[in-house]
């Protein structure tokens, strides 16, 4: 799991071997079967994880109306990231998918590393831009494309995503009633990309 | 111009003068009429801006359909953020809806100074925090409030925008149409909060 968070850190900023054993013992491993939860709505969320096993939802329930914000497969940082950065009650909820096995860092652990680890200040900004243009996109799609457009989307860039999650999480994901993500499914067919030789 | 952008940044991260002496000069004044563009879609945006005066609003124009992502007054920064972040064309166009006074930083300038000024590091970061929760907010809001809702959390938060915003422009920022802005704001008289004392 450690050698995960390395890669993944790494891509970001650049630690010392001695930084890096003053950051693992921070982390917590912990495993979540199935279905369970990490974050329920109203509560606060003081923990952050990463992935290296596994599939989360994040999804908002409002009057008997589920709508998934995203899922966060193995190999990201997951958290109800509002909840955790102000201390404000999640109204998001974030729910396994798959059995999932995670490290977890508290709130006050990652303080620690912001003040004692120079380089470590710079990751929530390169994380935070991800997860700032990530949503950007999914706004746009909303506004730019049709459902259609949006299916096709997600089979180029996360076509695991589709293989991984019940086509009701799929369709509420999309924006779309179950019965018009089968029809777009039976339209499109998943295969190689037009311009593969 | 440079003590409001000093005042803004300091509420973030720390800088001595002499940190600021080598930032402020990056920072040129520009003015802009109203209505002028500052980004349009189809272009990438290179510059930063932080706003000493005025007003300008960040939308998107897809198949006619005007949808105002949000507004950006006087005292932050603003920009078209993930074409500045990824150097890809902008989706949202961000035009002055008043005449606007600026200080702007272009990509290189930015870029300098989080080489050669170690707390300015940690200034994305804070920014992108603001900008993430808010963009959580409004998504939730749109999720799990009605559209009177929406209208009375900005009058208790945003007031002034309520003031200073054209009312078709407020009702494409709350997802209403004009007519039905309209109905909710005969039925909701502005007035003192209720614990006011």
């Amino acid at each position: 799991m450690l050698p995960q968070l390395q890669a993944y850190v790494s891509q970001f900023v650049t630690l010392s071997e001695l930084e890096w054993a003053a950051i693992t013992p921070l982390f917590q491993p912990v495993r979540v079967a199935k279905d369970e939860f990490l974050v329920r709505h109203g509560e606060v969320c003081r923990q952050l994880y990463f992935g290296s096993r596994g599939l989360l939802r994040h999804y908002y329930l409002h009057e008997g109306r589920d709508t998934t914000r995203y899922f966060a497969p193995e190999n990201q940082f997951a958290t109800a990231l509002s909840s955790f950065l102000t201390g404000q009650p999640s109204i998001e909820q974030v729910q396994a998918l798959e059995e999932t096995a995670l490290l977890r860092i508290g709130y006050d652990q990652w303080q620690h590393l912001m003040r004692t680890v120079p380089a470590w200040r710079e990751l929530p900004g390169r994380l935070l831009e991800a997860a700032y243009v990530a949503d950007t996109r999914r706004l746009e799609s909303f506004i730019c494309q049709t459902g259609q457009q949006r299916y096709e989307a997600l089979l180029r860039h996360q076509a695991n995503l589709v293989q991984r999650v019940p086509q009701y999480h799929l369709a509420t994901y999309l924006g779309l009633q179950p019965e018009t993500l089968s029809r777009i499914r039976r339209k499109v067919t998943p295969g190689p990309a037009a311009d593969a030789s």
